[in-house]
């Protein structure tokens, strides 16, 4: 079928290759006009036979919203939207009822998979009508892993529930990915372990740990076996913190969830301002010794 | 090669089973004599040929150092005896020197895969020495995953690092699983949500958060898809205990593993002592109104 | 100085009467007409002379939104609202922009000090314009402890930050309340301690942990020394919620705050599903054995 | 009544000083002659009327078992040693029992109150014997804060529990601690906030989370107040890692201890070799940029 894929980033060019390779028609927009097969919104749109179907592929948040509005003007009754960007679920109820005021259809598709969904395939979780999840089956289908289509693919529910399930998923993903680091750094810290990476690598098979994360870091140390290059900063994209949030709307224990958050936060703080507090306690009720700025840096 | 098993329970007989399909000659023994093919310990070092392997898979602590005890009298100088059971790293260290004195040999080794291990074959970390290593290795190759050897085994270092291993693998599983859990109870408290099980099912190829752990939590769905059947009461079984105190020793953060640790221990309290007093203080400042117990038994 | 008190609950009565005390003329209202000392919002402005101070100490959200609605209404430019109760410091820049449009002032007021307030003072954190603080400072003066003044009141800032500095105190407090609970439940689950109150008790005075809330824990200990006629349930009253969201939107990590509050949702919990989850993967793997609903029932 | 001190370090000193205010004989010795009565262990024994009582206030570890060791052969039956140091409680079983053996009577007690004890009177909580507790009370009534005794002084039982006591008010310390500590970091990061350290401050009097520690930051707060100062690096004495093992031991859930403990820890790092690894998945996984090594020292 025809779509009209708009955003050609790192995950917008392989999701397009993937749909094009299954046969599909796709007509690729993006800011920089060098890579994109139309030079605006308008191109676009008239470039596509109604009814349309047109997938954002673009960072979420004011890029997306703007997106949609312009969107909202130029489709027409019985084209559809899918939102495959990371946005947040409760802006997905705010874009359906926007586009929807103009019979226009819209679906948010939560997609995972990251640079490997190229040749893998992307998971895919899609919130909206059935009718309009039947209508775009055969782009889910294409970029979808091979296999049976429930393995890679779920309709969640109605407008949100996409994101909802991304979000999650992405909240899960911080908890194992702290999960594994905590292993790997005590396992560096313990000095009679020989080899750290070995060890990782022989999990990979049999054991109860092994996953596609672990079979990630295995692959990072072989070409990094003490992660030299690497500083210990991580940036955190919206859903772990949305994650946590939700978990306290819903009065959800999320303890590991949120460990894993407040690790990505510290991690960027040159000089962590809760610690000077503990350092500034110790230092009046015990004369406990403790590091000025000076002595620090130098 | 020829090998006497010490202990055909659940992982015994299992691995018992996936040596002789790999063509070695295991003598089991196990208190219970009906499994058994010798009926006490002098029976089975009688009927196995210099220089002896001895594996055992029995439980950890009491009965593994009396075995063990039992070994070093009985065993001879160039025998070799393998503890596959969940030993305590330290424990490893004791059972070499006792062994060792004798002139006979001690690995200890970290075995994961559960039940499925039969089929799939199971994750080796070993600690010893080299030469003892690779006069087992038969063994470990039949024990081991098909393909690559180092996709699943690793000789760790020197005794007690198999174990190490082993322990940090299942402090990882810990917080893994607390992972899935917390996730799988967020999607069950959101009301949008249509099914849960599908959700994680659709995880299970081209997501980030793909693993053999979500692939078995997808199949406990399958035949009970709210977990009705379950008490949400688990048990621990040392390791990662270990692993949080071995975190400790070396000053490594571990919120995550501990967080999921604790999540077990509060699961099998009836009521929380700690939350009595927390109650309690609500109480007294703010006359907060609480449950007392008739209340709640009501 | 005059002022209109709505809500005599527990807390609204008893800063009437400290307020009394001082000096003040409250003319109280309330809901329950038989402790009011007027019968509708309109009496209770219509009783004071202009320029009015109304002082709110009811419960927050709907309650609190309705009262600001009909007072924006029924006051006239000049008059000023102090918001008492336990309102998000987002409602209070709506709640002044109402006002404001109609001239009439706007404080928001966190109040600390429980039921205890009455005799030992409350703590109290203001925000809105200098000039309308010092407006009502004879209030705060006469609701405040005894003693330098910047030792229980504060004017933290613009409208809002009054309650954002409770909304941290209560986070605090969330997180002081959980400590002494983790070191309460430790103390009674070793048994060589023969008296677990009599070692709170000692902690009173001297002690780096000395604090009211120890001596409240104490004071309740005395009650009921093993508390047994509560329950371990506890309540959350949204600042711990709201804390645990600010940290996030400022990156802060926030583990101890956040593990107080995540016990408080377990609390509430008669079985996790998480845990659940937990033990059906343990069960998956291992076999291990799980408890089933019904024999936990048995 | 007469005392031999040993250790005359900043606690050691100011106990000296408050017994003797108290009219006690006290006999100091120090490894540091030059502030010591006595040039060796052997005067110091020599200098005391039998039976004689000796109070340690020395390092915990190494130098107290020197110490005890020492005085297992200098002592005679009916003399008692105090060990008022850090001992880890399992410690205190080893020195009771070797003193013991000669008839040597043991108490071990726990201290708390820092530099301000000399001032303000000590926490004491005592392990050991009823008559040996008896027998030294005299000293215990000088160290202790005046007032009821039961309010600063507790016999906990027997050998070993005074430190166990002592051990788990520190790790309630952590805990209060890296509570206030998040709200101040908290605070500091809101700008609407004008003056943190005065929103501190006005929590002295009235409010929920009043306490000694929290007068503590206040006054660090009046010096520096942004801690411009100081470093957010914050070491750990031992105590709160004893409390994580023994809650751990005894299956008790300690989220909050067990962070504040973690922060410390992460506090030391200058890069977290987890958190490497946290980046090391998000570059493998998902492209995301991440900062090398380089890019962050230029």
């Amino acid at each position: 079928m025809q779509v009209g894929l708009i955003g050609l980033g790192r995950m917008g060019r392989n999701m397009q290759d993937r749909m094009r390779n299954a046969g599909h028609e796709v007509v690729g927009f993006d800011a920089d006009h060098t890579i994109a097969d139309v030079d605006s919104l308008e191109d676009l749109v008239a470039r596509l036979a109604t009814p349309r179907t047109l997938w954002l592929m673009i960072p979420a948040g004011e890029s997306t919203h703007a997106v949609i509005g312009q969107l909202s003007t130029l489709l027409q009754a019985g084209d559809l939207v899918i939102e495959g960007g990371n946005s947040r679920f409760t802006d997905d109820h705010a874009h359906a009822t926007l586009l929807g005021a103009r019979g226009i259809g819209y679906l948010d598709c939560g997609v995972s998979g990251g640079v490997w969904g190229l040749t893998e395939g992307y998971g895919l979780m899609v919130g909206g009508s059935a009718a309009e999840v039947e209508q775009a089956m055969p782009l889910f289908d294409a970029l979808r892993p091979a296999g049976a289509r429930e393995d890679g693919f779920v309709h969640t529910g109605d407008v949100g529930t996409g994101h909802y399930a991304k979000m999650v998923h992405n909240g899960i993903e911080y908890g194992l990915m702290q999960a594994y680091a905590e292993g790997y750094e005590l396992l560096s810290a313990e000095p009679s372990i020989i080899d750290v990476p070995s060890v990782l690598r022989a999990w990979s098979r049999g054991t109860v740990v092994r996953s596609w994360l672990l079979d990630l870091l295995t692959e990072a140390l072989k070409k990094d076996p003490q992660l030299e290059n690497l500083s210990g900063y991580v940036d955190d994209s919206g859903e772990g913190r949305w994650t946590v949030e939700e978990a306290i709307a819903h009065a959800v224990p999320v303890p590991v969830i949120a460990a894993a958050l407040f690790a990505r936060f510290a991690s960027r703080q040159p000089d962590s301002p809760a610690m000077k507090a503990v350092a500034a306690l110790r230092q009046q009720f015990g004369g406990h010794q403790v590091r000025t700025i000076e002595a620090v840096k130098s």
